[in-house]
């Protein structure tokens, strides 16, 4: 599905440049957010067809020559810029990093959250743990530390989260309750979003939200707040002490990026549970990200690094999973995939399963 | 010169993607890292055709297969290997990362001196001054604490520096020497390489170097190990302190890579220096890189890339100069250019400069 580039059509000097990008990625990473942020590619972009100058735009921004000279020399090398008889106007690339809602939530998650952890990559994997993680704070996981995260790091995690989260909620509710339900558990509830959403959409539906006690407790306000507490309610579950058991009787049960935070012995665990969890008839539904079922190589590729920020800053134990690797669970499981949606939100897709 | 790319033919697409390439360059950094470090490339690579699956490559390297699949597919995505029904092989740029030590020298560098203080780069422009410096050590430039770097930063730094100044000088050589002279004074002399070069080169060759203590030191040892300290001398001046007069009556006044440690003030100042240092007749040969007279686009953004490292690591003041503005100072210290010589060693060009 995914138009992955073929990089061994590669001539030897385009790869040999391809491996130099690699290695001043991290440099050109902060001449980008130096290039954004100091308001530099607005100014190019300003400029329109007629381009600037460096000094044009230092004096402008009231910046040295020298600072702007260095950024947008390397901006060009990057490709954010193009330059033609001393003028410098913007390339499509800088419009993404100057306009994108994607490139902007990725440049300053990764800068606020991944960057200096990130060195700690190899320890992480060889331990089995995020030990880039003391970079921001004394936690285990950052599950428990994000109610403590400073600004800016607290925004760019609830901004990645929520541009890869919720994008697909308005795409996914009509699939998921264009039968009718009554019952709904909400695996991994969360923000209680998907909770209230489903509950304004049908006031027929009831959802009981299963997660550690402060996701239930911000989910119950938001639940409040909507006016939709009677039929929004939370169980306080560890979902990875195996043991214990979700409620049971639902006609759905719901699990939307949840199996990408957790490693397959405990994907399992929580798919057979959530098949105990069911109602005759009932089924499973599972918004998640694939890396190899995208339309787009970009979107691949970002699934496929976001697993560096998984293994080094937020568990050491999980990725964002290709499909097989997730129906090989479902399988293990004792359930089977039903219907497959692709392309909801921004990169997601739908699976619907059932017992058996 | 430079063959760029040009970025504005890319579809919208490719340049979302090429944005979301910027903003994971730092994860991906060291995911390529730790292929490389872990043996996990070279394991490939030995598979060949074959290729093989990451649970193969995990048995063989004694990793566990969550280490090995994060890696790999984020290789994937970066374009280090290809993915077909589950066996994964090398490509061109993996063969690059491995294999190749100019990428080797630049991944080093960046992980080692370059990373963490990169983030300070926004900081270090608007300041003038090296603010990501103090990752390293407690030191106003990188100059005064080269001696005391750490381990692997120090190979690291030495590795870069070595691949970018040394590899031009047997190419320059016979330029430089190859009419008569008889006295050489190399400005910013460093390790003593090229004087003791010169001085085996030519018997009848005297060279004086210039340079802070430490510098003379070590190149007067490294002379008096090759057997030639009767004709190497050195005199201890501050390049930066306008005042200091260099030592006159010479043939040819040399000085590599000097200048991309300076700003265009102090350029100036050591260009009217120099040509104050010369005997009748004399000449003035600068050994540089300059970012716009490269073949190969690679090479330009490799140099364009370190200019961040000198304005937030080594000096905040400095960068990879283009040819324009070397030329510019040159003028500007009343000298003019006779001959450019590109393509010496890995990416640079000698300029030949005469009194007026």
């Amino acid at each position: 599905m995914t138009s992955a580039p073929k990089p061994d059509a590669m001539s030897a000097s385009d790869a040999r440049f391809a491996a130099q990008r690699l290695a001043f990625g991290p440099l050109v990473f902060h001449a980008a957010l130096a290039l954004r942020d100091l308001g530099i590619l607005e100014a190019v972009m300003n400029r329109g067809d007629t381009g600037a100058s460096a000094t044009d735009i230092a004096g402008e921004l009231r910046l040295s020559a020298y600072a702007v000279t260095v950024l947008l020399e390397s901006g060009l090398g990057a490709g954010l810029v193009t330059l033609e008889q001393g003028r410098y106007r913007l390339t499509k690339v800088g419009y993404f990093v100057l306009h994108d809602e994607m490139t902007r939530v990725n440049l300053n998650f990764v800068r606020d959250i991944c960057y200096h952890g990130a060195a700690a990559l190899i320890t992480s994997l060889k331990e089995q743990r995020p030990a880039g993680l003391e970079q921001l704070g004394d936690w285990g996981t950052i599950y428990e530390g994000i109610g403590a995260l400073a600004e800016p790091a607290r925004s760019s995690w609830f901004d990645f989260d929520h541009y890869y989260s919720s994008s697909a909620f308005p795409d996914a509710l009509p699939l998921v309750l264009g039968t009718p339900a009554r019952r709904l558990l909400d695996v991994g509830g969360n923000t209680g979003k998907w909770a209230v959403l489903c509950a304004e959409h049908d006031r027929a539906v009831e959802v009981t939200l299963i997660d550690a006690a402060p996701q239930i407790e911000q989910a119950l306000a938001r639940a409040a707040n909507a006016g939709v507490s009677g039929r929004v309610r939370g169980t306080v579950i560890d979902l990875l002490d195996h043991s214990q058991e979700f409620p049971r009787g639902f006609d759905i049960v719901w699990m939307s990026q949840l199996l990408s935070c957790f490693a397959k012995p405990d994907i399992v665990s929580i798919l057979k549970r959530s098949a105990r969890a069911l109602a005759p008839g009932g089924r499973i539904f599972v918004l998640e990200t694939f890396w190899d079922r995208q339309k787009y190589a970009g979107a691949s590729y970002n699934l496929q690094q976001t697993s560096l920020y998984f293994a080094s800053m937020a568990n050491g134990k999980s990725r964002i999973y290709d499909f097989d690797s997730v129906s090989a669970c479902v399988a293990e499981a004792g359930l089977s995939i039903q219907d497959v949606h692709d392309g909801l939100g921004v990169s997601h897709t739908l699976l619907r399963c059932c017992v058996g």
